[in-house]
């Protein structure tokens, strides 16, 4: 940590600083300019983090050195997480994941009938949300435990595990029940006591990160579940929100590398989200796989005019068999496969 | 509802884009220019928006005319809502009201002091959070039922009403004993389960607009608590997340006219998150009382240094004490009163 | 300067650092930590600047501990600047200045019309464009020298000041014979060539903050021009691009705090732009006087439906005669006045 | 163009702007609901983009059906514009071309020897600037014209195409004698008077976008360049501002489907600023190319400790020698090569 004084700092003032700071068996080095004082701090962070310095008299500002992450950090965990699903599925090594699947469950022929889809073109992992966070409140909410239903019946018949969104507390007997993969959503990323109850559970958890939420609170989120016990983790890259219109949000292709250098957790893009237009999807599809994603989750609809949801940038079954095709040639031409 | 068709549509996908409409009951109007041929739609959007029209072959976009909240609009509702708050507190009407408090309860001697300075400078209600959101698993995370004790001891001291935060849909028994009115935060501002929850309480909620959402999904999210049956709705904008970092968040003050303008509740103005240094508070609530805000939320604290949260933004009592005389000069000059 | 090595640095690495700080005559202090080891440097920064420390192997981030930019720093001015403009007019004292007029210049008739609109309401400085920056190429691009002439024209028939806009390297010579204070719009913040140019002219300058600059890149703009000699420098804060789309750009009004703390150079707000619609003006304009602004500039319009651009933002007459009321009693009612 | 009016709209209001329109030679259809009243305009939307409508009394908001920029548009000239480079390079086309070299134009020996190191992996084009446009008036400026001759003779050495950044209307006739592709610069974007300039020019430029500018912003720039006979135009994405920090800028990945979309122009793709350090350039490289970009212009540097600019972000030799090899096979994977 280091600590920042104001250019009128007294010494008064370094001195109470001094004495807090030593209270707390932390080891200030202090370092006098011309213009300014600082203090260097050596130790653990953690203390002073929960120390309000900034609000004593002569501070300017705080800088902290260490990442407010522990667990979730590759400092402490030097190789990647690798992550096993169930059904010979495993997230994080050589192999690229495909997750696909209607936005919401709509009807269980439906459901069965992309599960087929997606099966058949080399995806191992079924979308689709049965609790569904809407805008609005006159919006279709999903179809609720039925589909969750569903998803099992897809599983038993095509072999694909589910990914599908939780947002309740209340609802975690029911995701482990049927839930292969639990998703926390984007708009869900700092509902706190909805990270600890999956944190306390033995599901593998994809975590999306909030619209608009840097890199690091996106960690501190990994770190409330991570912390609790669950090491099945997984987080998901889905745009963040920018004064952009064409498409619904701005994929941060650059968190990839950033996250893989900050963390040992597989990491995951969503296309579709970003895209909001399925004209759009297979690029950012293509990129992500390119800047070293563990897994991609995309929309697919056989019917678009029918879907309740976001059907405007769900992929055709024929648009997502060409990206598969795409997908596997970019994931060799880099060393991994599909 | 407006559907603007691609440069090359065909006869055949506007006859089946026509008679979809008139399936629905709605009355389209077509318009061939030289470039664009568009539909106007007349009668109830609600039906169109649950229909997926920019999925169909053909259709370039679709732009809405009329707005997707209905019972928040001021097109439905002429008049401001004035809220009663309990033990004479109105809120929406000339008065504008004054909440303030500590970030976090920290002790009940704390809190009953800060309450008493409160009070004695014009404030009516008590700020205070029993239960935080807090960015890191290894902080302080409240006092929990403990804290909202204190809340109720204050107000039987002082008279003040109290504003504290709900995270957990399981606390609502908890607060509707305890708490005056109900704060839902920022990061659930989205949080649809939580709103519905409060949604169908008796007590008023002072809803919290997102670090990253729009006035449209502001109100959207009113309306998932107004349509519950819960008119006691208070908004409160609190900075929005930006590229700027010398203060945390950056006010949306352009939100205060615009929400006056499009909503008919209660409008507050947090300038203690997005300011994040007490230096910089003063200033964002004198702006608030002047772009016509109807309540004022702001951070106190006797002694920051021993805050457990968010003390550089705690205004200390003698600059509270200076704002409050400035706020009720700006607040008759512009007629109004403190 | 702090440095901050990465965990497993080597000592030949800190070696080589530090071996290059000493070349550079800087004192640097060395705190190894458990986890981290950081170097302090005392001295001048700017050398540091200059330096790709960040480049060095070992190196995880520099972390500047002073302000880049001197000479605009209130550090090293205390007291606030007041700039005479002319005709008695002064900024940055007591009393707020009002600039007030089209966005662009029209015709004579409609200008000179509008100068005595101003002039009457209590403005002291008429704002209007004759070279405009246009999205569009196919935009209305201004009457050039011809507008300032009307400026002219305005400022003998009603004493008010001109301050206009200057987007060409090559048009000094002209605003230096028109203009009273030149504008240097948003979209130019960082066309450095222009602020050196307008930095060796002895006309008082209104700088525009870009729609996605940081205050710091700000006061480094300013920077330039002052630190050519020009010392008559006005600083706007204008609105900040976000995904917010009711208004056309965010005003930050915490920008307003936070350039009185950095700098002493004077601010003024343009509440027109950020609304981009004349309902919301008012709001945002007694807001900048609550925040503290030592000026306003807004827009206003006779005849809107006539205007040749950004007609919707325009204040009607008796908007702003009404406006300039409230102002007025804000500004007083904060010891100030206009 | 749709024009929506206001909910309370009078029949005097309609007509009055219905005889505006009629003047103006357009055809309008009124489309009256329960709620809103409708106009919509079949004709060239450039008359009304003229005429400031939403001023209108009656008029809530007027939505655009058509693009402003025509020129630059796909809509206008289906096939993507193939350039002609110089030197038999040719850009739009199958092969993506990759243009490398300093941030900054050191000396001429540093020059020479990173252009032989980017010929020798395959790039086409060395970058390399003259004109820098620092943050700070106190940085190194650039070698100005002696530059640009180090970039001649880089070429006579090399072959290799040289693009500079030219940021003042003046040096035009500098850059036309020695550059063979002039970039404009992300804060320059809006320099209407540069692009103007660069337009009457007969070398290929390079636009790069604006760090917050939407993509109609970034195409109506081009159109200015365009319109003015210039059509040798090349587009450039290079991230936008964002409230993430651990890099510069967030490249707007989906940029790249969207302005295939929506232009017959080449586009580009620059990792280095984005990126703003070197461990991330990479993995947003190969996401440009398998988004479907024509070129990725990127920095390198052999001693970046000694780099005047932007050191921490200059891929190493050996770093672009392993990402060439990269980009060749996911170039190949979607059908293309470099």
């Amino acid at each position: 940590m280091i600590i920042v004084l104001k250019p009128r700092v007294t010494d008064q003032q370094i001195t109470h600083i001094l004495d807090k700071l030593k209270d707390l068996k932390l080891k200030p080095t202090v370092s006098k300019g011309i213009e300014r004082t600082i203090i260097g701090v050596i130790g653990d962070e953690a203390k002073l983090r929960l120390q309000p310095l900034e609000a004593y008299a002569g501070v300017e500002k705080v800088m902290a050195v260490q990442t407010p992450y522990k667990m979730v950090s590759r400092e402490f965990h030097k190789d990647s997480s690798v992550i096993k699903l169930g059904k010979g599925v495993v997230i994080g090594g050589k192999k690229v994941v495909i997750m696909a699947g209607p936005c919401t469950i709509e009807t269980r022929e439906r459901l069965l009938k992309l599960a087929r889809i997606a099966k058949g073109e080399g995806a191992t992992v079924l979308r689709g949300g049965a609790f569904k966070p809407r805008t609005s409140p006159y919006d279709f909410q999903g179809l609720g435990e039925t589909g969750l239903k569903y998803l099992v019946e897809a599983r038993r018949k095509t072999g694909l595990l589910s990914v599908t969104e939780m947002m309740d507390v209340r609802d975690l007997p029911l995701f482990e029940k049927y839930a292969d993969i639990i998703q926390i959503g984007a708009r869900n990323m700092q509902n706190y006591n909805l990270l600890k109850e999956v944190g306390r559970s033995h599901k593998p958890v994809l975590l999306k990160r909030g619209m608009a939420n840097t890199i690091q609170e996106f960690l501190m989120a990994a770190e409330y579940i991570y912390s609790q016990g669950n090491h099945s983790l997984i987080l998901c890259e889905r745009g963040m929100r920018s004064f952009e219109s064409t498409t619904r949000f701005s994929l941060d292709i650059g968190a990839i590398p950033v996250l893989k250098a900050k963390t040992h957790l597989p990491v995951v893009v969503d296309p579709s989200h970003p895209a909001g237009n399925r004209t759009y999807v297979p690029a950012i599809a293509r990129a992500g796989v390119a800047a070293g994603a563990d897994g991609i989750i995309v929309e697919i609809h056989d019917k678009p005019e029918e879907a309740v949801c976001d059907g405007p940038q769900a992929l055709l079954p024929e648009m997502f068999a060409e990206l598969m095709v795409e997908m596997r040639a970019i994931a060799r031409a880099i060393g991994r496969d599909i």
